[in-house]
């Protein structure tokens, strides 16, 4: 005999789960690229979803980690963006560029342009190995200090700019400025932190408080996705960190009445829906 | 028979009491232009310290409450500055005006004007109805938020700009960025606290953490002393604010070991010394 249904348990989706604004355009623009041309591929991996690289792989779209592979007819640039000097020598290339770049990352390297050529210390905070950061990297010629939650308060100059990693959580900058202030004289933020990502982290607290146990669902890879799967674990709820819905294990929901589901930026709806589904089979609930 | 010598007791003075630069800079202009001509009057009384008032009062220097006093000869705007359309208005004056505006708080003035210049929501961090923070207004257009520690957060617009009340403490401006980066896209403050009175209000604390009472010196219309004052009471220190050496009571140095004495910014050198030289008649110590 089978596991038996287990009657009673509801299910709650977040509103917010799956992909952001930045995340749907680039993967629209690459199926789209798929449908026109021949040779297409994207520098790195589009976005940090194992699942959604295998589906563009099977309509001719492939990652590179280098602008000058030969075999690029169609060349996509990710949410993240990258480099201005990576930007500069793209210009010299024969191929198709598509730039699928965040409006919300441009903005910020936009914004950490305007800090080092107004003269200010920039300050990036986030994480320095993220393609993102290194992007604002360069935009600040390169002299931009990367801070995280973990790093101590360098000394800094009198007057200091700031942008921040789009998927950052707003406490770091929170912390950041009220230490800050006290040493400097003027301290101008652009606050770069995507409100997608701010209104996601909102939701999924409140939701994981409510809840028995969260299925946080999306890439391993996916930094904004294990954010959310260590807040869920830091307010002390059973958290799963999955990335499909093969992965449910049935004695997960033994003795749960309440199931929330949330999932990172980089998830499709179609694996949100997955994971729906397979727990639907099991139990009975609604969209929250 | 008298009261005893208290022997034993340590007396220790913060080497940052007593006049800052800016308060400094503006006595001695007063005290100047007593010799070099008559009818010289300042704008409000130029600091906030009755026994400085009442010395200049002797050299001929008064305080007027307008500037179209018909008995002024020369004019001296104290530290706290004036309202831009006072300023204006003083072009059009037959009298001799000397500006004895702290050049911190002109800087503050200028950073003012320079956000609302910019398109920033211009806040001020202090106290409404301090003469600088009126001052600083002007310079904002009289559009600016005025905020201080009691103040809940109002509804920030996306672009906002910061000056501070030189006079006020850190923590004020700390809470206040760590609170309106949530709300805000970009984000622009002038810390222009006075450098002097936060190095004022850290020795102040060091210090009365170590003693068994605190004399905090200085006019009881003083801001920056009363804050002294408060701070240490805040810290459970048993704390004396008094305006001269006249004040003390012969009780107050009872079962004491340590005693600390710090000042305002306004409370001249001559009245802390006459507080130390009252209480040497009692005990023995050392200059901190």
């Amino acid at each position: 005999m089978g596991p038996q249904p287990k009657r009673g348990i509801t299910v709650v989706i977040a509103k917010r789960a799956g992909f952001c604004f930045g995340v749907k355009r680039a993967v629209d623009m690459a199926f789209e690229a798929a449908t026109r041309g021949s040779r297409v591929f994207t520098l790195g991996p589009i976005i940090h979803n194992p699942q959604v690289i295998e589906q563009l792989r099977l309509q001719g779209v492939e990652p590179t980690d280098t602008i000058d592979d030969d075999r690029i007819g169609t060349l996509i640039i990710r949410t993240h963006g990258i480099p201005k000097e990576a930007s500069e020598a793209l210009l010299q290339k024969n191929y198709t560029v598509i730039d699928a770049t965040c409006p919300f990352v441009k903005k910020a390297q936009q914004y950490a342009k305007l800090l080092r050529d107004g003269g200010y210390q920039v300050v990036i905070l986030g994480d320095r190995e993220h393609p993102e950061v290194k992007g604002l990297m360069s935009y600040a010629d390169h002299a931009a200090l990367v801070l995280n939650g973990g790093t101590p308060m360098p000394r800094l100059k009198s007057k200091v700019g700031v942008v921040v990693q789009t998927t950052q959580p707003v406490n770091l900058l929170r912390h950041f400025v009220s230490e800050a202030i006290h040493h400097v004289k003027e301290l101008k933020v652009f606050n770069t932190i995507c409100n997608s990502t701010a209104l996601r982290l909102e939701e999924t607290e409140r939701m994981a408080k409510k809840v028995d146990v969260m299925f946080v669902v999306g890439g391993k890879n996916s930094a904004n996705t294990t954010q959310l799967a260590c807040l869920c674990t830091s307010l002390g709820i059973p958290t799963h960190h999955i990335e499909t819905a093969s992965e449910i294990q049935v004695d997960w929901l033994d003795g749960v009445q309440t199931v929330g589901i949330t999932a990172g930026a980089s998830t499709p709806d179609w694996i949100i829906q997955d994971v729906e589904h397979r727990m639907r089979q099991r139990v009975r609930g609604g969209r929250g």
